[in-house]
């Protein structure tokens, strides 16, 4: 850790700090300048809160120089984490597909659904039970029995549930689910992530919309510090000024959360674009840039759909679309 | 509600994009221009999600006319809401000033804390018992035990306290508490909200640091929607690409908030900023702004705060400024 | 063109905003609601300046229906735009890399790294002669002797040389350069792009830090205005919150670009992500997305580069992307 | 300056990068940790370029301890800048306030303008000559003859002009004009600074829509360079996701650059807001914040007007508005 002391700091105040250092165990070497006074700390700092150090009066800035981020670091962890869902792999080399509405909203509806995303080669379905919704006066979800209806879907067609909790109240309800999607709004929704933690069930976490990826990282930390694993990280764009795309997909973030973590890292071409029509070019992109895994909106009828509607492929679409996704899949050497 | 349609959609896809807005009850005015055609809907078009009709295949976009708040909407209630905790009021011309430190430490620390602020003139106190952290290493907050110790330094001074609900799980321990402050991480967390919107005390409903204007006040529509309209609008600053400040304050905010809805606007500068120097300059400009109240952080001893030391006054310091906010809101003609 | 008035506006101020419309020459349709009037202009709305309606105290809001480019609308002109520098194609299928160090500094060095990249297959050799820098005290570029530093390097390796503009100025310098760049930095340089509109050479107009997709179209249109239709658009990647990459890549612009415009479509990894270790996922991604060519940063000796070492490839890396990006170009059907 | 190496670093790229950094003359202090090494270089470091330093491949990040800027430094110069046009001075606690039109239109236009805004208070007319406009289809400006036309508002009314410059190659009609303004979109036209650094007339530079606040502070650092330091910075919003503003006030920004720089600050709330009905709140809200002055577009036909009508004032609307600004001032113990 770096810590940089305003100008002629008084020697009084630097031997206080020097003081209040040394209960951290570390080794600090003191650069002196002309008016700059430089501590270079070398050890375990990760004891060393930097907001706690910034708070000194005579401290300039404060700059880390390992990562705050310890089980998801790829440092600690070089080899790829693999999330295995009754044999559906996904990391290292495995990728998939999953795909579904974005709600549940009959089970006609998504056992349709189920049976058209697996036919067309999807290995997981998705869909909506809790739905985040800006306005109260918009559809929030079968709810319970939306989870119900994915189970009956899955017991049609094999696939396993990916749904998103929207609050530690319902957990119980997740029991039956396969894999629990945390989404953009909940990504630091702290509580819910410790809970998370103590669960044994694969965490899908969303990136939230004006989240780093240093945050995104530290929010898998969490789900780490209960015991818990099993993370998948998913880019889902952020927000920016940009007004013809709902959100600005950081295709930049799936190489680099490769890179410094080893979890499987999946990525949202719906949510990012809202648009149909980018969903084809951002999924390439997106396996061209290194994604495990696509979660992809797929709906019977995307014309009376209850939401996102118009970023919802027909399974016709979305058939055609598999085509390519699994050719550039396994053009870029991943195992379907 | 205006949708307009793609370039020369067939006669058949108009009748049945009428057909179905038919069931909605609303007149439909029909404009053909040479290639375009634009629907305008009149009557009540909040039972119309935007999102459906946009989904339409032959629907090229959709702008409402309304608003989509109601009950937080100044047009249907012209009157300033006045939020009255035992006597101190905020809003319609009523300024308060909330001030604490942002986590609750020690009985001792934030008793003096309590004290001091009081004496300086402040109405509430704020502490933070449930902490929102980006990292699970750093320090969470007392939890439990310092809502008691916030009660504890009530008791002393008599100044209502607020503090900081991260789960409706912690919503018993919150019975004392006399205003519940939701943190700009859960501004959207909508399960939460919906339980607010249940009990019968005033919420500071903080900006998130990506969401609009819009859709803080549909977060705000939440709570009203469960019969709770006891909600004050807190703007702490959204992220951007500066990194001289931890946030960027939107000023802007302050009028429009009052312009569009009828209740209270509370401005954290300690949050927006994330520094000690910008509180001075920008609790007066909040003022100048319209703003009703003030929540800011005064730390006993900010450089060995357990958090946001940085960001945190001394009581010294905020005694100083406190005497320029109460001549600025003096000279803007509120009333302390 | 759809003009929504306030509520319940005079009839006086509606019938003046109808007489000044009329002189217009487009058919004004009247949508009258309960409280909300809505006016609908069919025709060619293109002489009407949406400020100026906007302006008129009774409008609440205006919407263009359609875009207001004209010349680089693909509506307009449904065919693909194709470059040709020397028989060097850009567009319609046509592949190309750029290729070469972010400053010229010696007749060596360009020299040396035009041959590099031509013997790895890049077909335009890029070098900055006027180099854009934040500090007035960082190395502003060879200027003029840069350009001729940049034909000898052309002569050497039979290169077309790309080189950036950064004052109309210097215009008469540029008569030897192939294709001209306009920077991020002057994306709306309008006096700029005006005078590129006369010239007969095909310009590289860049996006900026935070421009629209529209906006760049529309510095498009301005080039077009003055006659000259040898326009490619090129994405460099958007300021966001995140810090780990200099810029966000907006990925998604590539496929709308394409969609709603004819001209070629460049994408700069360097740039948009200012390290090396993305330069290859993000070149990747963007031929996957649909790219017709990128620009890629490379230098003989990046550690010891005057500029924008920190981004640029090593001509032996160069190499070995190329493989990849040669691979994927053609996986992706293109020519190159 | 701090360099921290990645981890590991071999010996010999060590005693390169140390062999290359002494001819640069500076201390270097070097921390060595368990696996990091950083290096502390004391004494004159502006003429190292970061970017070089970081190029090196074995260096995993930079950090300045100094600013990058220095004329424009407070530190380097404690005493506050006062610009003083023909007796009207701004800075040093004088306060002014520069109104005007958007675009100058007819002469009858400017001077009735002119005399109403004189009439109110306002010392400094400002009109544009020459129009930066996202569509080549928009009215551009009366340019040389805007300028003439100012020059008569000056002769009737005696107030010293200001206007944009777009391009370097006008830079000779503007002798006759009092002060000059870079426009947000020309703030790192580096070019033109550079030759407005030789002039010597007051610069009115305005943040760029993206750009920091230490990115304005070295735009400014480029005509302080080339000999010019009549320079006032101005802030007038930048972009980000909300969209009920044209662009957000960055508020803070006021106070940053009155602590950091000695120049006059100038907030712009009629492009910050985009909107007329923020005009007061932000114009009183930046005087609380601390700003030498405004810039006020006023109309005195807005919604006739060319350009920006939606947020120009009218003659009356202005009037009243200085009543409360004047009264603000003066409160903040300004000198008018």
């Amino acid at each position: 850790m770096i810590v940089i002391l305003k100008q002629d700091p008084p020697q009084k105040k630097i031997d206080e700090l020097l003081h209040w250092l040394e209960d951290f165990h570390v080794n600090i070497n003191i650069v002196k300048g002309a008016h700059t006074t430089i501590l270079g700390l070398v050890g375990d700092t990760s004891k060393i809160d930097i907001e706690s150090v910034q708070a000194k009066d005579i401290v300039e800035s404060v700059q880390r120089v390992q990562e705050p981020y310890k089980n998801v670091n790829r440092k600690f962890h070089p080899d790829d984490t693999i999330i295995d869902v009754h044999g559906e792999k996904i990391g290292e080399g495995h990728f998939k597909v999953i795909a579904g509405p974005c709600s549940v909203e009959t089970e006609a509806q998504i056992c349709q659904v189920a049976k058209a995303v697996k036919a067309s080669g999807a290995k997981f379905l998705r869909g909506g039970a809790f739905k985040p919704r800006t306005s109260p006066y918009a559809f929030q979800g079968l709810r319970a029995e939306g989870i119900e209806l994915l189970s009956e879907a899955r017991k049609e067609t094999g696939l396993p549930i990916v749904t998103e909790i929207m609050s530690l109240a319902h957990l119980d309800l997740f029991n039956d689910v396969d894999v629990i999607q945390v989404g953009a709004r909940n990504m630091q929704n702290f509580e819910l992530l410790k809970e998370l933690g103590h669960c044994d069930k694969p965490i899908l976490l969303k990136r939230g919309l004006a989240n780093t990826i240093e945050e995104l990282l530290m929010s898998a930390e969490y789900i780490f510090a209960g015991g818990n694993n099993k993370v998948m990280l998913c880019e889902r764009g952020v927000r920016t000024f940009e007004t013809m795309t709902r959100n600005t997909l950081d295709i930049s973030a799936v190489p680099i959360l490769k890179k410094v973590s080893h979890l499987p890292v999946i990525v949202d071409p719906s949510h990012a674009a809202g648009r149909t029509d980018l969903v084809k070019p951002l999924s390439l992109a997106s396996i061209a840039a290194g994604a495990d895994a696509l979660i992809i909106e797929v709906h019977n009828d995307p014309k009376n759909a209850l939401s996102d509607g118009a970023q919802s492929l027909t399974p016709e679409a979305f058939d055609t679309i598999m085509g390519d996704i699994k050719s550039m899949a396994s053009y870029m050497g991943k195992q379907l």
